[in-house]
């Protein structure tokens, strides 16, 4: 093959972009389309991408892809580490690193359109390769689709999508019915009133409420849902203050939620919200605390007969012990948005990215949350 | 008079400066003290300025007044509130508002020049004016040291301070001995383990280690100082993470401590570190807390004698009643500094800045910390 | 039928005992069994009875019931509610009720034997009926095991046990594999130092130690467990202090811990130790918490070809809908001591005891937790 | 003198009575005072004793002794300690010690009667001797009163009381004005839901609710209160549960809350009630939580002239340096409800029960509060 896909992402690793910030990894993976001969379109979506393929007759596969970069400072050592900083919405300066592979993604979507177009004699049919942004934000199929492309493009058939994890090389990790779980980004604003650090009583400490409510918020997951269920309450950001002897007004925290359905997310908000208001009370807040929610993820449900025909796909391509049920994922994805709001089938699956001698290794010893980096970790290497 | 000292404190107001970083202030400072008559020197201790009057043989009096602003977005109202922006030490933008009256301290100092160039056949010996930055890092009057300021310029006999405070105006509140406490700022990053949001299992979550920590300070004072000694461990400001969804591999947590002797320093300092260490172990944190100190401010300690002659001379000029003993504050200085090193008594006193009609009503309802707002509070406003 | 087993139930619910103090229980229930003709043993394992009914070569069953009551007092309102009191092994009076459904058991099991006995001639072999003591201090199996069982009396071929659920009267819920999970109680004493209430720092607090400890103690299962898995950290007991104004020195919590296997088992137990030990150190505490072991219960694993066969004869008794796969449970049962000694197959089924009208109304509402009361509640009322 | 104070004290510490069961205590105080010639009731305000001394024209003064033991187990390891237990008014047997040197009091109460009959020609009055029970309940001194003392015996002019303290023997502490703080003891219970340990989801956990509490109860003292003002907030008892795998209806705290003035005792006991309030909402509680007052004890306030000529007194018999000022003490008595009821001038004042030695040693150690038992350690010996 022509195209150097290892360059590729050594390039794309080293020049992470954050979310709706992708475009010099846009521009590179548009360029790369257009030379494999696909109808090019950008900057939707902000900063998405797609590139129509048409084969003739047959049914539309929408192929998608991911290219976001997360505020992660790289601290793997590698040769091709990631030394880029970016302003976060926040206008923070912040470390940004290919923490979640996406990196691979666009890497893997080009080598595999490479490829389709190199053996277009073998099928037919229209390809639809959508490399959306903000991923991690949550935000980027949304904004894809509110930017029409379900008007602008051939209609899915089939929405195809894929992720690197944690298994070994080799391995894809599929299921049918739910794959991922929903999910949703509460921020939360919790109001005290702030003064001298030397005068405590002459304020209302934000920052001890903050405190206060991270551990009471623990005892949702820990008594409030059944230990059966599968449900994450993360709080992955708090901000509050700028000096030790100031007491601040307010804090901020960020608060990841997880459950595999609908029921329990209504339950597990609710608990949330009961639990940051009267936390807010026990402190004497004079004013609510603001909760907002920065997105919401549905589940990602695979449909049954199409994963049925990807894993036999799979099998035969990879050998039958290669595909494996992983489970359902207490992460969340918004690829799902493109099959729910089309209508078409959906069939997400992940792929190993971990050295099988290291990944056996590690399993044995009951070590492999300890030993190979998830995604998001600042060592995340794949 | 003259100087329109109104219009001096308004602009001053208008603009504060963060600590280090008083240039406008110091230059406008200098331009008066110059305008007066005095030797001026500027840029000592970084943006420090030094203004020396002398009239005739006689004891040498250093008067000290303060310049820098605060990181606090004002929310007064007021017409000549600040709007201004400024670059805190961790490169964050923020608010910067005087919400300390450091700029009725320069306003004051330049006020009372004046008056004592006007009326310098009344008096003899030599004024030496120090307008120090930074004292909101307790690091401006050990930058002037540093700098040399006791082998350039005359020596003190006699060291004086003030600070304005929600007291009513016309009252000022002096004490010997110890007038304000010892206090330490530090700095604790608390070392996790970084991971994806909805993996909480194979990350060690700083954050909630942040919060069991905070919440686990909060006995030292409510348990283990006694209830008659005078301690205060707030935490002022915590950072941590980036996204709602990314658990992150440290916090970092700013404290201010407080305390008037020397003997229940050591106890606090002994405490605070070893809840902080057992809470990192409780997380099972692989790595020990960094614990640095941001800066180390003694005790404020006025000197009897000289204390009683200046509250002779206050009650002569203000009448009796408006000299009171204001009790041991919780708050730190950095003035003492210039006494310790010289080896001159200190005089430090505060002088009211509320509105005395407010004060007595607010008094007499016990709301005293709820209607007037404190030093370092975004409504404060002398 | 002669026995009449209304009344019999309605006189244990009536007269519940507590673990190991089951005389009254044992006694009326070793009537029954003589009267019906069975060879019977009692004061086995402190108050167990085994009653042995030979019918002719062929193999052996171990049926096994429970009989001990529970420390809650009864607020059914029932017209056969329990009024009785005990003293528990602390020397505590408390209330005693039949909150776990023991009397049923026991009813049940007579029932069961007077069928067995009055249709002997449609089979042949050898019943074994245990009735045991103290299934809720899970002692009861071990200590007529202890009491030589297995030599006395004729080995199982299989350990028959079953237990009412609030499942809809006529459904038995059974599965191969894990049924109830695996458990730990531990008694854990924390060390302080007491002293006057109002002298808080000459003493250390062993009450708020107790309350860091069982905040910290959630993040077990909320962050360090992964979300697929079921883990269960309870603090059922805490005692501490005799009165308002005296700082007790310790503080006795008991903790009840489940999961489903031993790996797990493993983690969970060293987690639970680090966190009570760093509280511990983070309290000041001058001697280690004391952590003991108050009983260890195996996981309940159901033989697969057994209850496969049971399930069939289940199905074919109470029609095929009848019986379901009623997934893992999070209690523990000490039943699985008689199979694991004996090496004998074991199926332990659920039999259900809520109104069906009542449990469909609440299932279709998703109030079910909520309007049935559950074992253990001082409403359970099958 | 003829009565063996030794004796007697060792004996009334071997047979220490918890409040309102001193029948031995009182029967012995009694028969003392009846020997040396004093008019005796018994059985006032339940146990409490009066004994009057009529001698000749003069002031009447009312000499207080309080004589109960507390639910403290001996640990003293002395020869003469106790072994007694009693049962506390929720039913519990316990250990009893005079762990707060109320046997010291009556002692001396005796040997100063003796005194002041044996000197009788040198002074002239009437002494009323005030045996009360109950000091610790803070009830005792009510019940007294309520049993009409007032109206059935001489009127004070003056009320007289002591309390041995960890001072070296041979000081007497004693001031005007404040002398003791004012107290409330109050009860909270915390209603939950119960269930089975493994079903946490089904229950209200009242247990992490108490732990929570607990926790941001801690933040009233340490955020709530001026640093300069003492206050003190400490949880002295909490029950809840029987069992490890129950999880109880409900969990019982008690409260001990000091403050100097009525102004503070309004807020502490306001703030204290909003986090009991707020913590139960947090938990969703169904109940509100039941706060009930089980004692109030206003502050001791010393009068000025009477102490004064105590003072005096003290000085010319035990030396000038005998007599200090012991500060504002945080612990409570019931003392002053005699001086309130009757308008009397109080006078109350601390001798001193600790080796001079060890005393003066740990001083200059700074390890006083750790070498010295307290009043209410269970190694209380003075």
């Amino acid at each position: 093959m022509s195209i150097d896909l290892e360059a590729l992402y050594t390039d794309l690793h080293r020049h992470p972009e954050l979310s709706f910030q992708e475009t010099r990894t846009a521009g590179i993976a548009a360029a790369h389309l257009r030379d494999l001969g696909l109808e090019v379109h950008e900057g939707i979506g902000i900063t998405g991408v797609i590139g129509v393929f048409a084969n003739g007759a047959g049914p539309t596969a929408w192929l998608r892809a991911d290219m976001d970069a997360l505020p992660v400072t790289e601290e793997t050592g590698l040769p091709y580490a990631s030394t880029a900083t970016g302003v976060d919405p926040d206008g923070h300066t912040v470390g940004v690193m290919h923490a979640c592979g996406h990196d691979m993604h666009v890497t893997a979507m080009i080598g595999a359109v490479e490829r389709l177009v190199a053996e277009r004699d073998q099928w037919q049919g229209t390809v639809v390769v959508v490399i959306q942004p903000a991923e991690e934000y949550g935000a980027g199929a949304r904004a894809m689709l509110d930017d029409g492309i379900l008007d602008r493009f051939p209609h899915p058939d089939i929405v195809l999508g894929q992720h690197v994890t944690p298994l070994p090389v080799g391995t894809i990790g599929v299921r049918p019915g739910p794959q991922m779980s929903a999910s949703d980004g509460l921020q939360v604003v919790l109001h005290g009133r702030g003064g001298h650090g030397s005068r405590p009583h002459a304020t209302i400490d934000p920052i001890v409420l903050a405190a206060a409510t991270i551990m009471r918020l623990q005892t949702v997951v820990s008594r409030e849902v059944d230990p059966h269920d599968l449900a994450v309450v993360t709080v992955g950001s708090i901000h509050s203050g700028t000096k030790n002897n100031i007491i601040p007004p307010d804090a901020t925290l960020q608060l990841s939620l997880r459950y595999p359905d609908d029921q329990l997310r209504t339950k597990v908000l609710e608990k949330v919200e009961r639990v940051i208001r009267a936390e807010a009370m026990a402190s004497g807040a004079e004013r609510e605390p603001e909760i907002t929610t920065l997105h919401t993820l549905p589940a990602t449900i695979n449909d049954e007969d199409a994963t049925a025909r990807a894993a036999a796909a799979f099998q035969s391509a990879f050998g039958e012990q290669a595909v494996i049920d992983p489970g359902l994922f207490t992460g969340s994805e918004d690829v799902s948005w493109f099959a729910r709001d089309s209508g078409a089938p959906l069939v997400f699956w992940f792929w190993g990215g971990a050295d099988p001698a290291v990944f056996a290794a590690s399993a044995a010893a009951g070590t492999l949350d300890h030993d190979i980096p998830t995604n998001h970790s600042p060592f995340f290497a794949p």
